[in-house]
């Protein structure tokens, strides 16, 4: 069967008949990083849910605001259901919570995501823009190192990188062959093959699409997500987005690391942060 | 009536006899900050039930790790249950979700707050500390502004500068003689006036104490606090806390905040993002 490449297709939620809040999904293997799907393509599900939830009627609210995900269990492609519980709903801003469930090895339910989420309407926002944070400086994008660069067993452990196209900055991908910079940031651009343009809920994919930024210190092994927020603060224009990973805290065993999402117009279009357990080499050498 | 400070009783739960799950509390007015109860303050007395809760028996969970906040409604000064969801138990963390209810003015509940949790136990956590953030350089606690120079009106406006001992790095309080910073910038000294030290719990607490970091930038009013979503990386240390707000993304009427928290041994112990609601100075002027 041939697989044409749809993110708006493979994020789908389709609301169960009868069943007023329960969407149904089918989470595609295409996305799969390590032993799971990516964290971030589960929270763009999740978040199409809650805009179908939130979203709905004359006064509801479609975009995601602030939304936060906390990882339960290692998902699996396959069916899933998205349950959304409206908490409040306001004036301007509306709250719910979803749950994101598959059918587990004994065929009861397991739950694998649960999610905290304010939506409001992007388009009421003030002009006001005041930013202090700079846009990142790179290369251009055909300059930067693209996912065939990736050692094939890397890309055999990842294939959603096969999904997207994701460019690095040179600067920033000396971990992979062997000499990270040791500095905690990793940054590229980003676009979807298919050429279907960034909105609020592809970012939320997005926040989530790079590598560890524990290999820039050297430290390999996939970061399983804790927990991870991402606040959306405008929609995104089209065309690439500019993805920028880093940390400040690697300690204990865990790391913090924040995404910073910039649009072709240098507005900072979101902000993400999410704790990480990072395996530390004395674990890997056990 | 004379009240003693004590800010374990006033953020103490009490299990409800034959609910399991439910906790009663007593939201003490002291901790008001302009019509509510301060965000911080209800985030440390919903970490205790879910501390409580996740952290029973011989394999429990009583550390936060990870713990994200959803205001729903404003809080007032008087009872309030607290009642804990447990999502997810495991070997090294376990999840909760958490709500905290309050008697509307027509009798019946009104949700306040729902929280998302990862607990653990953080004396497992590695001794490796590989922290690329630098602490915060100040002058001693001494030579730093308390709240008795805070305008009265201020004061009057946030009875919770009374509970606790707040000293703000004087280049950093020029918004309050109307000559903000513009940096985008706050921080100080903190510690209980009880002399009670620190711990996670407090620390919870803690990342919401400082005034709203939009006051360095020339916006003054309060700034409410949608989502507030805390990391607990270290049990802190006794002595004086370090808290630094900061902001890098102030547009469109909202703004992040940053919060981190040092402890007396120059450990990154907390860190903290919230979204809040920034009132602009047109829409003050309206």
């Amino acid at each position: 069967m041939t697989h044409t490449r749809d993110f708006d297709r493979e994020t789908a939620v389709v609301r169960r008949a009868g069943e007023p809040a329960v969407y149904d999904t089918d989470l595609h293997g295409d996305w799969k990083v390590g032993k799971g799907i990516n964290g971030g393509l589960l929270l763009s599900v999740a978040g199409r849910a809650l805009a179908a939830e939130l979203g709905a009627g004359e006064d509801g609210h479609a975009d995601p605001f602030s939304i936060s995900a906390y990882y339960l269990s290692t998902s699996a492609a396959g069916p899933a259901t998205v349950t959304v519980d409206t908490l409040r709903r306001g004036r301007s801003v509306s709250t719910g919570a979803a749950s994101l469930r598959q059918p587990g090895e004994d065929g009861t339910e397991v739950e694998r995501l649960r999610v905290l989420a304010t939506f409001g309407d992007l388009d009421d926002h003030l002009d006001d823009v005041r930013t202090s944070a700079k846009p990142p400086r790179m290369p251009p994008p055909e300059e930067c190192v693209g996912a065939e660069s990736a050692p094939p067993e890397f890309r055999a452990d990842a294939p959603l990188l096969g999904r997207v196209d994701l460019r690095l900055d040179p600067a920033t991908v000396g971990w992979a062959v062997g000499a990270p910079s040791g500095k905690g940031e990793i940054r590229g651009w980003f676009r979807l093959p298919e050429g279907r343009e960034p909105d609020p809920l592809l970012l939320l994919m997005v926040v989530d699409i790079l590598p560890p930024v524990s290999f820039d210190l050297g430290v390999y092994g996939w970061a399983p997500t804790l927990e991870l927020t991402t606040h959306v603060r405008a929609k995104p224009a089209p065309g690439w987005l500019r993805v920028v990973h880093s940390t400040r805290n690697f300690a204990g065993g865990y790391l913090e690391e924040d995404a910073e999402i910039w649009d072709s117009t240098d507005r900072l279009v979101a902000q993400s942060r999410q704790l990480a357990r990072v395996r530390m080499p004395q674990e890997t050498a056990r």
